[in-house]
């Protein structure tokens, strides 16, 4: 499943390096841009895909998220410190399970043998979908739900960075050399990212961490990021 | 959830009969027709559902079924005596799964006590995804999925048929004055139902063992109905 943000990029990058044949999925969720869209396009095209389809399932028809292009709210910029302590605004009721689940039906229908999800439990933003006790969970469900379950084999749900850190998975991304360039991480869409919302903040907490450059063009940068990219060129 | 047919139709009923307010979910998802969405329009309407979304989810795009309009396939009438036994060609991948799975994401919007769904695991035609086991997995993902569940909280999937015979769910609708003609089994989407598909079949027998006349049309009836139609009419 890739989404164009830079965890499911690397998933599936470690995917391939596995030795799996790929086929990516990526949704049309009622999100507010297709900048992250366009990016899982490119990556599945470096990738080298045997297929990747555009799944369009509008969740923003039952409303409750900040996420969605029809919210007349304006995402929050919770401070840096606050993120991962509570649930934002930004949570979309229920993404993963669908996202799984619509991974499941092509998964069957493929007869694949994993499902890989970039799901991330260390700076996870405070969504209750992408915990460990979650994913363990969702694999007893296809267990059950499915008719190769029913065959006693599965379906095995992999999701590689659960317990990484953002500044791991970067190192990982690089040592696989995914061009971070082609990976989305901001809630907007414009033609640089804000650099002010959590997932750029995240995004260029883990860089930082990680003692790597982020490609990406940002329309500012904190401070601290703006030290460390000093620091980095000297 | 409403799809039409008569195991969600009852269930709907009876939750209503429960004191729940009822919010309506359908799914188009590429079915051959659109007859069981309009008996679940107008089943609705008479439960007087407080909001009813028929959400588009083309589940046609993965392939795996002949129930899909786009399926080259027809329907394989399996003989009466081999229902049940293994699963059959007209199995969705995931398709519960999937369905449970939006119903979550809108219960979660809504801020809802109970997802009520139709399954059922007697009569179930060998779909793996309707089994006890398979609802109770379900149940703790839910727990684990939602910003309620990491409250303490849940939301309760109810599957008020599951362990039912066709027969009682028929004898249940008569109880709750289910309008029986305004739902819809066939795998055709003719006129009238066609009367010889499993899922004709199996509404049939269910009829004949719960002694009520189903007031549907057919095209067709098979012998052994005949002669119950005969014997109650007498």
């Amino acid at each position: 499943m890739i989404s164009g943000g830079l965890d499911s990029c690397v998933t599936a990058f470690l995917a391939q390096q596995q030795g799996y044949d790929i086929y990516g999925l990526s949704f049309r969720y009622g999100q507010r841009h297709t900048k992250e869209l366009r990016c899982a396009k490119r990556i599945g095209r470096i990738l080298g895909v045997k297929d990747h389809i555009f799944f369009t399932v509008d969740l923003s028809k039952f409303g409750g998220s900040s996420l969605f292009a029809s919210s007349t709210q304006t995402v929050r910029h919770q401070r840096k410190k606050s993120i991962g302590k509570s649930i934002p605004q930004t949570y979309v009721p229920a993404r993963n399970t669908v996202f799984l689940s619509l991974g499941l039906a092509y998964a069957e229908a493929l007869n694949a043998d994993a499902i890989f999800i970039g799901a991330n439990a260390v700076d996870y933003s405070g969504y209750p979908d992408c915990r460990p006790e979650y994913i363990r969970t969702y694999q007893d469900l296809v267990s059950r739900a499915t008719k190769k379950g029913v065959e006693g084999k599965t379906i095995l749900i992999e999701a590689p960075l659960l317990s990484l850190s953002k500044a791991k998975i970067i190192q990982e991304g690089q040592r696989l050399k995914v061009p971070f360039e082609d990976t989305w991480s901001c809630y907007q869409g414009g033609k640089k990212a804000c650099g002010q919302c959590d997932s750029c903040l995240l995004r260029l907490k883990g860089f930082q961490e990680a003692s790597v450059l982020d490609p990406l063009d940002y329309e500012t940068i904190p401070s601290w990021y703006a030290n460390f990219v000093k620091a980095r060129k000297k």
